[in-house]
């Protein structure tokens, strides 16, 4: 075990900041090198990283960094995890989604895996304490067989050009942030989904509001797993006030709801406002219910501890933190999108199966149904 | 306008009691016969109903009621009605699902036509006054151009055999339970349903938890209207601790969620526990938040009351309430099941128009593929 | 019992807005009356009353009336009470408090005595119906043993001059919001206050924010009752974002909370804003829980009704309603200022004798302790 | 700064749980030393300590400990630190309160500054992050000028023998629970108390539900500060269904409402029950809110990692969490007791005057007016 695991993050931006704020908590690490094409001093400085690239090659060519955080745009995954495999490192941690298209993340997994790259999928949902907490009275026997799960991640939209185009992210609401419940359903369940109904908007004009993004605005995916439980999935942009992350578990002998982004103790009437309610929220004006640390509440900051740990203690990633399980989500949501395109519910291992046959099983094209539909 | 409305009740279960209760706080109904095959006497007695009747035919034979609730089990709805109609009877309350199938519902809304028997639905969404807030506050501009609903009734199942078996209910929850949802977003948006993806359990074996019953105990129905609006709502049987019904409704410019069960403003603690917290709950022991006046909250009293608004004041029932919204919001269930059946979206005027031409579009035949998804 | 009765209110502002939107959901009362100052046309207009007189004497003047609401500022209540009584009615709804001093209340109820006037006590809180659903489950033994009440009823502060001036107030917010908590307790616990410990701020500059204000802007009584019961009951001006009335009931097995205001299904977002929210709201954007119906959750409604119904079946008013139970209210509010005023506990059978002695035992003197703590 | 903290406890029960699952979270802690009169072997075997003392004075022999917790009953405090001090220990955390009058307590405190010890008082609520949240708030302006608080720590009463009895707690639930509001409050509002009034049941026959205790079951105190801020602190053993931890807190322009103990994302509903949902709950069945982790929520963490900084840092305690602040804080509650018995209100400079000059100011007589008053 190293006394000190030494980072360098790759990206500067919205995801770059919720893992360095992560890596500030934890004593034995240190933030030692940053690459990012903008905001790079302003970023090096907040977080007193001493050693700061324009080009990631620059930072990759270091050979004192135990683990490299991966948190550019998602259509840059798959190249600067090859990069970074490729110039010999060992653990990184790539954000979600993993890619922008199956063959892209089949093909970071199988160069991770030939190189024996600890790839780590960073879905914090898995780490998110409420969310932990509720899996534990689960395990108690507290609910009784697990049969159903409703989960959602919803805000009102990005102001990234990066979420809003689908040729950046991949896809629109249900990849970008659906994919944050799609992922934990499935750790949860502890089983793969065999078959994948979708309902999605069609993107620009097919939107419901967001009618500049080629991306979706609305989606929702119904997942069955092997075992028969039933998941309902959704992300959208349509939803003001702040992001609502809601989750429903049904048992056999019980129900646990939470309130993942709401769920605070606190509730706040303000006529001037103050300064920051929950991420998404656009006043803090009138009645707010401020979350008490988003870092820790959303699991970033247990996601990159546990993370950080593979490294300390060299362990693999845990179960739903691999990078195949950051592949497995990718295929659900794009499976979602074919479905809605089709009209017909899709067949995980039939999709799946299609795409490893080279036939890229992604969700480029404008689903035509759903414009139709409109 | 009559003085007094005299009503007669068929049925002297669950439902004839919603409406008795209802009917009593009006100071000028008279509730003057029951016709039941059971429970006669005592919910005469209760009501302080004079005359009692096991053969709804002797009631029918009446000719000083002015209004006629009928509140047997679903597969009777459609002989009921026939029969009221046939004895001359002019304004009938007909209970949610307006009947099993297309065609009854057809038949008794053509009898109903021909004979100018003012036909009105029961759909007490329609006068939950939370959910008429909600409309009220949408009407305002509240929350901008309405965009996107979310809405469900789920509880743990009935004890009621007819509410179990497909042959008396039509189906199972996305009909018992859902219907309501369903009937309450159409008359919300105010557009006709284009088309349906439905995604339902199997009913015995296929079910989730409640394998005695035939029908499914879980069903979710994405629904897509005239003007692009998206709906998703669901029954279940899966849910523990009295029964919940939640809405969400998404605009341009705002957010509206409405707890209509739960939503109460009383939070108790019980160690020996009290009367009564919310329907379908299975204790009033330890923490509950019960209902105030479930009569009202729930829309049965403003429901009667408007109905029997319609006889006094020799008016149509409104907009979401006559028989032709209880046929189609029929046909959106049953379209669900078809498009569970078969793994594809439904256009709901192909559906209609397919059920019209005489092949009976029900939900008889146990969905094949969701038996086959487990 | 008549078939309708005849209604005149005395005033035309905010309280005889309650009462008149209580009356019109009656159908059998007609508001046939109005007299008032100022506000009259449009009052009048506004709830389609026939009749509007300047001058109190002319309404009184008629011998139609079956009943009168008082709805004048506090100090007034007692001037158009007596006078009320000797034009001959019998019938009277005097709005809380009942008056400002103990001399003036029992002069009222002297002259009713004499008289055989119905005076009856508008305490709207003991027909709330969240607050009688939490006596049922009291009475049902949900709680155990009632042991102790906190109750309180709050906002930032009223535009009317007569509420914020004792002289005609009477006093300030524990008066005249704190009044509400107050009588209800008593009339929940069903025994006399023995002793009352207060605590008030001392008005104008020693007022903790509304340094405009004769009357104190933050008041709290703590009552012990005969039975050992223990109350705290709270009025203050100093909460923004609408009214908060919240009750706690603690028992031997069991705890009831009860949000009045706030306890509502809805919770909306709204950008644009909508009409109305809650009492004393300054904002309908963002985050709102609007009431569903004010008028009914405050307990308008049943109070109304309750008092039209003693009148229609010739009844009394029911306990903690009657004209004696306004007063002994006022008594324990009193008895609070002259607590906080000497810095002593106070035995209510001793402070009610001296008032009775002819001494004014009032609040009219700014309490020079509250003063000097600041 | 040492590179680990070797860290004693002398008890063994609830509070040195407390202060154990918060020092084995920090990873630059060792806990070497544990002393206790029982439970010794399984609470040094369930958090690893190696050494287990029947005897303080062994532990206390020991030369190598930087940081000592003192988590005996109440009335053993003074003995104990005065004890550690003699023995030459720098760096003490004493539990709350500090002690039980206050002739102890500036003996300890006096002790202390001779021998230059660092003398921590542990109070929680300081450093629970919902607490700490609502006062980022108030520093960012969130709700202007502070005005008023309100808080209360509640439970359903103590297995512990040294909580039902004054003799070994100091007083009953006022001291036992509403000693951490008070301590809280005084620290927020940042000022001294000027002027108590306080309300106490009395004791064993005069307590409202555990008349076994010798202490009150139930405590207000209303407080004045030297800036006129009000404060209304509350502890009582009267509220059944979780411990319920309360603050409200009222500004010029806004209210902040924490819900400390309730104020979980997690809502349950659970008929088998699972293993621990919120402190002194006697079920887990049926609906509850459990709380994520209270270790931290209740700010055992936060403190506890403040505590031993203070020592790595070598610095003294912050603010609020002096031995000094334990002793005004037990004054405090005293002053409530005094201002119960006597009928009167407390001016505080006075009433420390009076313990200063000799005359033990305690809480130890029975409040005869209390009892009287029931």
């Amino acid at each position: 075990m190293s006394d000190t695991v030494r980072v360098g993050i790759v990206g500067s931006r919205f995801a770059a900041m919720l893992h360095a704020e992560s890596y500030k908590r934890l004593p034995y690490v240190k933030m030692v090198a940053v690459a990012a094409k903008d905001n790079l001093v302003e970023f090096g400085g907040q977080y007193g990283i001493a050693d700061c690239y324009e080009d990631a090659a620059d930072l990759f060519a270091r050979d004192d960094l135990d683990l490299i955080s991966v948190c550019v745009p998602n259509f840059l995954h798959h190249q600067i995890v090859l990069q970074a495999v490729a110039a010999g490192h060992k653990s990184l941690i790539c954000e979600k989604p993993l890619a922008t298209n199956l063959a892209d993340g089949k093909e970071m997994i199988d160069a991770c895996d030939r190189a024996g790259v600890r790839l780590m999928y960073a879905e914090d949902w898995c780490y998110a304490p409420a969310l932990m907490r509720a899996k534990q009275i689960i395990d108690e026997g507290g609910i009784g067989k697990l049969l159903y799960v409703k989960a959602k991640e919803c805000h009102n939209g990005s102001h990234s050009i990066y979420a809003q185009r689908k040729e950046y992210c991949g896809g629109g609401a249900l990849l970008h942030l659906g994919v944050h419940p799609i992922a934990w359903a499935r750790w949860l369940v502890g089983q793969e989904v065999t078959e994948v109904v979708g309902s999605v908007t069609g993107g620009e004009a097919s939107n419901l509001l967001h009618t500049s993004y080629t991306g979706e605005d609305w989606g929702v995916a119904v997942m069955t797993f092997a075992n028969g439980v039933k998941a309902v999935c959704e992300g959208n942009y349509l939803t003001c006030g702040g992001m609502d992350d809601f989750v429903e578990i049904y048992g056999s002998d019980g129900v646990i709801k939470v309130d993942v982004t709401f769920g605070s103790p606190l509730r706040v009437y303000s006529r001037p406002g103050y300064a920051y309610a929950v991420e998404k929220a656009d006043t803090t004006k009138g009645w707010t219910q401020p979350a008490v640390d988003e870092f820790n509440s959303l699991g970033y900051c247990g996601e990159i501890s546990a993370f950080v740990d593979c490294v300390r203690f060299d362990r693999p990633a845990q179960r739903g933190l691999t990078g195949q399980d950051g592949l497995v989500s990718l295929g659900i949501v794009l499976a979602a999108y074919r479905s809605s395109e089709t009209g017909r519910a899709v067949r995980m291992d039939e999709f799946l199966a299609e795409a490893a046959s080279g036939k890229k099983a992604s969700g480029k094209k404008a689903p035509a149904r759903a414009k139709a539909a409109r």
